[in-house]
């Protein structure tokens, strides 16, 4: 078996924003009490955990690398759990980093293996990942998701733009706009206002040209990833069937896969890495 | 006289953001009611105090028009005061409005009379104007010091990018990048988290290429305008500075002026304006 099938799940708001180190181990039991038994049971983390403001530090491997590197031990006071926690990965040059990220490209690996390609994974932070042989070859992150919500919410913006609906001709126009004249993109923000005053464009539009906008100049920055390239998307629902669409019309077919799922098949995969080692 | 020269001023945080239409009165004679006598003593105000959410709306004049339209009259309770309100300028499409900077280019071209070229007016939206025969042609804002603001502490960036501090080497290659490779923008901001995650990029260091990169960006979008033309530069010290660098490295030399004389010089002209429509 590849895949993973959860037995229960649980859930906490608290994390390195919240955490100082100390509180991460009673916040895990606090949350997981109920599935322990007098055994140590094997805890695998990913993501910001073991970033240095997290539980312990698991320090970044570089690329070219596997996505998957050894789990680094946590010491905890509990012995009913053994927690290790999946590295994150960095590239020196151009300087950039992932957590989280590389557990679901090892998750997709594990269960499309062999697979040559690009995955792509929007979200706040973007990745555009170069797949190769088993290996993430490079990488690159955009602040995509991130600046839809900092532009519609803290700017002169957010007088102009819903917080839902969606016009798709709206969409693929801005998309379509951004890359072919990407030397325009920064003309486009502001009428986004202006159209709102003058012509009363729908703030529904608004919310989508500014979306096209924004995954457009992400599209034209990443097109040396994308352009005749075997693509997958992990990302999750309405997302993810956005960038899919906005590449299909860039001549550019896209698999879409499930992100909740590449986790998981992603920690099974590095727990796997924790028995081999032991 | 072209020019003015203050006799006294006075500043406050009041504005269209903070008070109702009603409180408009009200909140300027409490700032100059020193400065009044019995008879009826002349206001010319512009900028957002004309807005739809201002004092008195002071409609939008379409391009091409000369920047300074008849002001409105305000019907004041007090007799004391005489007021009127600049127009703003708006442009159908691409869609576009000013407020206030109508009145700093009415100053400069009553300041060099017969003047024909583009000015630009660096700040929290830029604008770029082209002006002939005593006219504004067209014009293009520009989001960039608010993007900046924004980028820079409200987005995972905050952490990275220092407050004050200037690396001119970083800021110039910036601007490069963006004007010569545009369609790289969006790959260009994440670049400025993980220099300081894994090389401890100084956050001066990465203050200038966010600027440099956003200003770039603006130059990119608006070389039609600056491109072989006659440069004046509305802005302030450091802003206009850097602006002007920019542009010289393009081979695009501009001249910089002052923004409070340009605007006294526009309020003037305005108030000669009402006096020859009285």
């Amino acid at each position: 078996m590849q895949g993973a099938t959860p037995l229960a799940n649980a859930d906490s708001v608290d994390g390195m924003a919240s955490l100082t180190p100390e509180a991460f181990e009673p916040a895990l039991l606090n949350l997981i009490s109920d599935w322990l038994g007098p055994e140590p049971t094997a805890v695998i983390a990913c993501g910001m955990v073991g970033a240095k403001q997290g539980w312990v530090e698991a320090p970044y491997v570089a690329v070219p690398t596997m996505p998957l590197a050894p789990p680094v031990l946590v010491k905890t006071k509990s012995s009913v759990i053994s927690v290790h926690i999946i590295p994150g990965l960095q590239q020196p040059n151009p300087a950039d980093v992932m957590r989280g990220e590389e557990t679901q490209i090892a998750g997709f690996l594990a269960l499309n293996p062999g697979w040559d390609g690009v995955i792509c994974m929007p979200g706040t932070h973007s990745k555009w990942v170069l797949v190769s042989a088993g290996e993430v070859v490079n990488f690159q992150t955009f602040m995509t998701g991130e600046l839809f919500a900092t532009l519609s919410q803290h700017t002169v913006l957010r007088h102009s733009i819903a917080a839902v609906g969606w016009d798709e001709t709206a969409f693929f126009e801005a998309v379509e706009d951004a890359i072919s004249k990407p030397e325009r993109i920064a003309a486009r923000l502001f009428s986004l206002r202006a159209e709102d005053l003058l012509n009363s464009q729908p703030k529904s539009t608004a919310r989508s040209r500014l979306s096209g906008l924004l995954i457009g100049a992400e599209l034209a920055a990443s097109r040396p990833y994308w352009l005749g390239q075997n693509i997958a998307i992990i990302g999750a629902d309405k997302t993810a069937d956005i960038y899919a669409s906005a590449l299909a019309r860039q001549g550019a077919p896209a698999t879409i896969t499930d992100p909740t799922r590449m986790t998981l098949a992603g920690l099974t995969a590095a727990y796997r890495l924790t028995k081999e080692n032991t």
